[in-house]
């Protein structure tokens, strides 16, 4: 699988909520870094956060509106939903992957935090 | 110039602080988008913002950790530095280039708000 293929592959699990399939494409020492936190490192910490962002949700669904890649790396430009409870939450996310050996090794998102919280509460009447 | 060219010498105006060689790079139509913000349309609605936004600092560094292209479209990670009084706001970016005929027709920055405002307060002592 090419470095695009595998990133396809790994949001499609995403979507399915199915995070075995999902860390099944990352690299034992990968570093998932939702800027600007602290990295999250290795697949089982990957496996927990993953299971924690999903857990809310009902249906996701990450939309691809644009992907560039260069050799090992992946840029993309999504918007990532999230049903929670009636509504939807959307977040406009640049992700960045570096692909070794058909796995990810980087995973770095850019988006702003404080649209996802301001989204969350009030979707969850904790506004 | 190639997409990627229009692009670095974008930036390097930008850290020149001359607005005015920035936005002879940008097309008369662009959309400027800080992610999620309502968008900035037209060249001299960006020049004011950025003379905005880089009124404070005296010195504007914008690294280009990297950078991918694909034809019109250019996508880079950045670590966006400011120096502010005494300290540096160092804003991790990514963002995303359309360029037509040599001018930035659309530009696009994902970062987190929440960062950059925490980091102004600190260095603005507003805090």
């Amino acid at each position: 699988m090419s470095p695009d293929e595998v990133v396809r592959r790994f949001i499609a699990a995403i979507e399915a909520k199915d995070i075995e399939a999902a860390t099944a494409l990352v690299a034992e020492t990968i570093s998932y870094e939702n800027m600007p936190m602290a990295p999250i490192v290795g697949r089982d910490a990957v496996a927990s956060t993953l299971a924690m962002f999903l857990e809310p949700a009902t249906d996701v669904e990450w939309v691809t509106l644009r992907e560039l890649v260069d050799g090992d790396w992946v840029m993309n430009e999504r918007l990532d939903r999230f049903k929670i409870g009636d509504g939807w939450l959307e977040l406009p996310v640049a992700g960045v992957f570096e692909v070794v050996d058909g796995r990810i090794t980087l995973w770095r998102d850019y988006f702003d935090m404080g649209d996802y919280q301001r989204q969350m509460a009030a979707l969850t009447g904790d506004a």
